[in-house]
């Protein structure tokens, strides 16, 4: 099995939603072998969790920097780590892990301040560490299409952008949602902003990847609607990109019927792409004779950048989890490249430190635009 | 014939196609006949689209305000006028049949600025004249339908509404949309804005008529986007009603691929509802179950008082024309119970010059805040 | 008013939707003037009626032949009738009218036996007249540009056509539709056949129209599903078409949640065409590269031939009433041009008594092959 | 890593689509490890794929029948085979493992004789061994919920069920589809069907187990269109059900546009309930009001025996490997029951043996209905 890239993960303990996904997209493809563990702050919690997993019990971490240590004291340490905790704990324990010489993919939103990432950032240089957040929407098969039409000419220049990113699971002023909710709309373990940070991330992500465009400046109304909440469950916000283009950027916990609509709808000068998170297997285009051609991942169309992410034929729907693997496929790819020395930057095909970085700076012009009353602020 | 109701018109000269469509959508249902016009500022060509329309040349006037003064002293005058004019002439069109005293059905934005709408509601007020401003999109039974469980407190508290009328015929730097596109960019036509007028207009009046909600102030970012453009062609919006909910409002006019999409989402605390001018035919409504509830024309779950505007059964579909139809069908109604003396106000269900009212007040916000720099106007 | 032809109705008396229906589709464009009309076996109800739609009452008559004769005899009389009453009654009228030299428009299913039909085509022939069977869905705009389309070769061979009408009203066998479900219920009424005769011939027409192609043999399977039904209400059709092609068509009553949905999908060795009445503002077109590409009435793309019927701008939707307004746009100019002696037959564009002809021995051979236990039958 | 079970492979070597699939599905939920394969009648490339997918050289085996005999006597041998080989090899290489004592997990068509499956559910009946035929589509969370709202009467009695599985892939005559398409369209590989058996046994499941019905009789036309095939590539089947329910069954492989288009409709007499496969995280249920509701996998209306199978929140779309993982899981939980010695046969929730069988019935009896004319065959 010596092709087979060895992982750990930090969080991801029983229950946990996103650690359990993180898992299932890697194992999918077969990518790397979960091989170590600091699943919980509970040793217990880790030690069981650890057995199921089927890791071995000295490889099941009572610490984050214990594993650091220990892993990479190993010589069949780990490869990667995936930190698959609350916000308020990434900056820590990806330190660690890049400190310890390991390569480390985090879920978004990075941190919770611009400054601790641009230091991750500047650790994982100096060392030649790659690093990974993991923005799954990126990954779609059709969002690498947008990219690259859009990368091409196909619409010429983008003129507005319309972005939203609304959920419905937190309308309830009787229910938070659960532990998921608890955490989120806790300020002391999601920092000043919730619902932005949470979706808001994923939209600016999403549309900085498909138009190339970077946020220029911000005008955000950040609003706690739900009885009973402290952080923003509601943000609309005015952009303005480095191209001159405009855009609102929309996103909500409260908006009953909406599961998980990441919607992006892109406005050229020549062209409209319209894509959809939750019929993420086709990408509408327009073109200037207004006919709407429904691209599907399959169709001979789609670019071989973005095709070869594609597991199954047309029509055998892919989702969320094939959209995290090929994240994590291609990181993979250039993790083990940097094992084996073959590894050039031009290789990169997945979100790294920068667009967490991105993220962040955006998330702190918006919070500024709204204490401030809803000015302009430069991002 | 004594039933029927006689109209005139000013404006619809040939090739006009807002004129063309309010005849169409008031002789489909035989609600009135067209018995006198003034078409056009040629009175050759008033002339040759009465001899089309069947209208005795007598009644084919060289000015709109002969012809109010010679309608106003017949026996068997006009009941009342339809004008759909540029809007720059409205306000002299309308106060000369209000001042002769003949109802007027007027196209929206109704003035270009709002002092003068109060001033013709005045003089209508006085007189006892019943006007109506043709906001088409309420006319639906499905706009109706919406209104009314909004009023029953389906979904509650609206806490958002994302509203948005998007069209892409003037994308194109190269072509001016022809005569249709000629004045609507022209400011010595059409004042001071383009897109928000026409298209914003219906936006501000579909969730007015929808919520029951009024606009409390405005954020407003108007672009002048496509080269050569002189008015605004994408207005982004940042909105707040009077029971504290939010809203964004967007209205453009190089949004390739779209026709008339006017769409509506209003988001409350107990549920959701969707509408798509495109797709007028249905609703959707989503309860705190998160089950999509597509309702069509003809369901029976449609409230009476909007149902009975139907002309066909389900899946038979109607659109545009019977929306407009609606209108008049109401208007005419009250029209014939004033000539009865029968009229009560409560028959209204037809948009009044003061829903025109608020949207120039709408609109003139939206300047001034665009004016200032994108600051809180109240309205 | 010199430009107006002048039409006579048989049936469409109070309460009666189709009647009504058709009014307003010739009323919408101005087409023609109502003039004269039996609009019920009720003379009394006939005056009523007339009076409500504004006809002098020495032109509301008491029976069809007498309105036949006496409208033949004046100088002003109707240039066409529409006859839309029930089908066991339609050829006696018919021929009434066509015996006095008077132009014909006829709902289908046309009559109840196709020899019958042939005799009125006969007398039609001899004497030059005009003779519409009122298919509705064939006058869409986009069932004329499928027409086009496949007449170009777009999709090359036409290799099989999966079409279907279900509707959802009867479904309920305590219900049986109020007075538009009783007669199409009751074999006094509707002859042999209930729901292949009111749905099914749409079905066929609309194949044979899109297509070009003509039934060559069918498998019937008739069925009687909802309790206490004595005529089909839901029927299964194996089709082979003269070019070789294959076919299922399907027609119900009890299929609940459909209102009135007509469907047609088109398979051709290079392409696919799918048409779904409910949302007849488009079509989707998909050539060899399996793009789905949405054409709405509007764009550029659909051919001169049918974009001319469109009355309003793209996404401005047009439905049911502006279809069959465009059978009777092209209808009187082809019986203006019979009048001023300028007529060609390549004028015509709407479904002639062939048409009725072709859906008559279409319901025959069905019953044919129903009644010998689901065997094949000529057409 | 005890309570893992392991499982080997038949099929599935390098470029198999299906067997890779299967791979996926299985270790995306950690469900077993694959421990043993015959991937290819080529050691050699066995042994590439072995060692690509990390499996030991000693367990890469020449022959099936060598691997079931050494697996079945090692103690650590595999719990069960997955076969994913071309049809007409299964019944030899499912029988070789059942005489082992080891449970099998086969692709549909299962065999290409009905007679050879009920040899094979005799021997695995007793052994006690456990046999899934892999029919992919039930495994969805909206078939098992379909499935549960028929049991529980929630549309009343089936009335008729309009069914189809239409493919594009193989429209073109130059284009036998690659290596995919060649086995498909060769007689001696896949017997005497291709489309029906390929996809018309994915429809008669995908009916039978929402509905509950069984195919009583059958009355197909099955076609070669395509220029040059052999075997039937468009298959439109008359059935009739146990409960005296109708149908028609579509399959087609050359319905360009339709990638994998499995759609199954169910009209009952009170409600109708649609389901479509490339949209599977969603169902359409119509009760007699003729509102659509739109139910998303995660709304909590979802039965709970169908809401545990989902992974992800709701929106965090789910597709065919989800599925297939599904019906792993289930199988894998029986499979470890049986090794505990806890199995109750009541715990079975995936596709067994006699669904297999059922399949062939069917497919046999089109063949005759098809041979002897299109006339009623029983199943």
């Amino acid at each position: 099995m010596i092709h087979m890239l060895k992982y750990g993960m930090v969080g991801g303990g029983p229950g946990a939603f996103i650690g359990e996904a993180h898992r299932k997209a890697i194992h999918m493809d077969g990518t790397a072998v979960l091989a170590a563990g600091c699943f919980s702050r509970t040793p217990e919690k880790t030690k069981a969790q650890g057995e199921l997993l089927g890791i071995s019990s000295d490889r099941c971490y009572a610490s984050y920097s214990e594993m650091a240590e220990k892993e990479a004291a190993r010589e069949d340490g780990i490869d990667f780590v995936v930190v698959v905790t609350p916000n308020n704990t990434h900056y820590e324990i990806c330190k660690a892990f890049l400190e310890a010489g390991i390569h480390v993919a985090c879920d978004k939103p990075l941190v919770t301040e611009s400054g601790q990432a641009e230091e991750l950032k500047a650790i994982a240089d100096e060392k030649g560490l790659l690093f990974m957040v993991t923005y799954t929407y990126v990954g779609h098969v059709t969002s690498k299409f947008i990219r690259d039409l859009i990368a091409k000419g196909e619409i010429e220049t983008v003129r507005t952008v319309m972005a939203e990113y609304p959920q419905g699971w937190l309308y309830d002023e009787h229910d938070n949602g659960g532990k998921q909710g608890a955490w989120r709309c806790d300020p002391a373990q999601s920092g000043k902003v919730n619902c932005l940070g949470d979706l808001g991330t994923h939209v600016e992500n999403a549309v900085a990847t498909m138009t190339g465009l970077k946020v220029k400046r911000v005008l955000a109304k950040m609003d706690v609607v739900v009885p009973g909440r402290i952080l923003d469950d509601n943000d609309q916000i005015l952009v303005e990109y480095d191209n001159g283009a405009t855009g609102v950027n929309w996103t909500s916990q409260f908006a009953i019927g909406c599961d998980n609509s990441l919607r992006v709808r892109i406005y050229g000068s020549r062209g409209t792409i319209l894509w959809f998170q939750e019929r993420c297997e086709e990408v509408t285009l327009i073109r200037e004779d207004g006919i709407s051609q429904i691209i599907r991942r399959g169709n001979g169309v789609i670019s071989p950048e973005a095709a070869k992410y594609g597991r199954l034929p047309a029509g055998h729907t892919e989702g969320w989890l094939e959209s995290m693997g090929n994240l994590y496929d291609n990181y993979a790819e250039c993790v083990k490249a940097k094992k084996e020395g073959t590894f050039r930057p031009d290789m990169i095909d997945y979100p790294t430190i920068e667009e967490g970085i991105a993220g962040l700076k955006y998330v702190e012009a918006c919070l500024e635009s709204n204490e401030k009353g809803n000015v302009w602020v430069e991002v």
